[in-house]
């Protein structure tokens, strides 16, 4: 069987020999190169072009780099029954760091600090209020590889946790302190200080949060998203941040994106926009080969895969 | 007895005299009428300046409304044995919180960010390096009440924790990976990628990281430091970054205090300065007021008193 790679180094090309030495491992440089090769592969690492699939009637298996999988061609997957895995365990832990570093910003005032130190401005007590999470309610919006990080870090901090989940059979870690159906959202909105978005994307999440959901939010309540844009309706986030129904929003992620200059989100004081840094991390690439070895050696002994992705419900 | 206190509600005041009613109260507005009430008063909340003490024969306790009391004049305290309590239990959520915040800003590269957004730039990935805190180590020298709360928040990222206290007999928090004595400081440092500094500022602390404590710490590890200017020696810390000896410093306190406008530590890109504002919390007030109505209390009724200050080590 034959899997097809983007390049990489030799080092990394001889410990995917070494972990699944039966398969034949094809590098192609680009997309051109890939579509070339696409007749005679049976896996594909980070290549799923809706051309290349149609042109690889033998693909079985393609692994993704990223945890999101929003771009990849379900209708192709789901008729040709074509496995897909996803990398969701690399990237929570940077993530759920990310999370955290919004959060506490706001909670401590650090964008108005930031711009007083610009000002060099040694600013007087009384005109900021900075917060304290011991006590208040973080919803962390899908309890999956990020917001199970999110969630264990945010509990070190006295924040009492209420998540949703999908599979609320799964027992309940400790540190969340309730856990819910992602029926009870609406119901769940008006209880949070903080809410951190931690689906990924689809069909199912698009504009998950929109007018109703920020109306039902506590003015003082602040919304973080550091997995996609496009969960968050942009146009009801500025709606609800221009009419004060909401205090802010930490985005690592944006619907558009990149974020064009000129757009409204940039210069919104109670806004802080980081570039889809949150994924970043020294470690992430070592994680994600370690996963794509792992997988590799599963698929060339037929064993079940890891990340395996629902293709029905896209996550 | 008599006890001497700032201008207060009279909601405060009547709690006052029901935690002890066996007390007079008498509120001086300011330091001049503090002054004439002294030789009538057994205790003092916040008064403590060394013409009063003078002018108060029967003075037997003083609470202050901080954590730190390097302000306090210790030689008259000593010398009359008078008993001094702080507020050492009323700021180290909220300083562990605004602890985090700044490592997190460093580690999620926050400041290069925050000047990002302000020129409505989305930057490329690969212009700044985002780190990941797990498997990191975060030195915490001084395992009192800040230090606790920011070891616990620290062990919930993956932190290893390595922590210095004095009374190094005293069990070990389950979320401290190691406790060593003040002394194995110099030993650790070479170790750490994050020193949060959370000892009290004493004759004994005063300088504690100068040129010889940067010299041993990684070029690519950050200090904190919340609690007191005047621990970290500011021109010692200046030389540090100038010279790439560490990578970044977070400071809520300095030393000269406010910073004025125009020094060197206000523009340097891998520095976040904080105005004071760590202490900051919706709930400072009611702790504080809590501890003061339990201490005069005791007072009353002859019990020891809650967080009493060692005169000897000043903390």
């Amino acid at each position: 069987m034959k899997m097809l790679l983007p390049a990489m180094s030799e080092a990394h090309l001889q410990r995917l020999r070494s972990s699944a030495p039966a398969l034949e491992y094809l590098v192609a440089a680009n997309a051109r190169e890939a579509l070339a090769l696409a007749p005679q592969v049976h896996a594909s690492f980070t290549f799923f072009h809706p051309d290349l699939i149609s042109a690889a009637p033998h693909l079985r298996w393609v692994q993704t780099r990223s945890a999101g999988v929003d771009s990849c061609p379900f209708d192709q997957f789901r008729a040709r029954q074509i496995t897909l895995t996803n990398a969701r365990d690399i990237y929570g832990i940077q993530l759920a760091d990310h999370t955290l570093a919004l959060i506490l910003a706001f909670s401590r005032q650090l964008p108005f600090l930031f711009r007083a130190q610009q000002r060099e401005e040694w600013m007087s007590r009384d005109t900021f209020p900075p917060g304290e999470l011991a006590g208040q309610t973080l919803l962390v919006v899908g309890l999956g590889g990020t917001g199970l990080e999110t969630a264990r870090r945010a509990a070190g901090f006295g924040l009492r946790v209420l998540a949703t989940r999908r599979r609320t059979s799964e027992p309940k870690p400790a540190f969340v302190d309730a856990l819910h159906p992602p029926e009870d959202l609406h119901r769940l909105l008006p209880e949070a200080d903080w809410v951190a978005v931690c689906v990924p994307l689809t069909r199912h999440t698009r504009d998950l949060f929109s007018d109703r959901e920020f109306l039902l939010m506590k003015p003082s309540a602040h919304i973080v998203c550091v997995t996609r844009g496009g969960i968050i309706n942009t146009a009801a986030l500025l709606r609800a941040l221009e009419q004060g129904r909401i205090a802010g929003a930490g985005l690592d992620v944006t619907d558009p994106e990149p974020l064009p200059a000129g757009h409204p989100l940039w210069s919104r004081p109670e806004v802080i926009l980081t570039p889809h840094a949150s994924g970043h991390s020294p470690h992430a690439d070592a994680r994600m080969f370690d996963l794509l070895c792992e997988n590799t050696r599963r698929f060339a002994q037929g064993e079940t895969l890891l990340n395996i992705v629902d293709l029905d419900m896209e996550y």
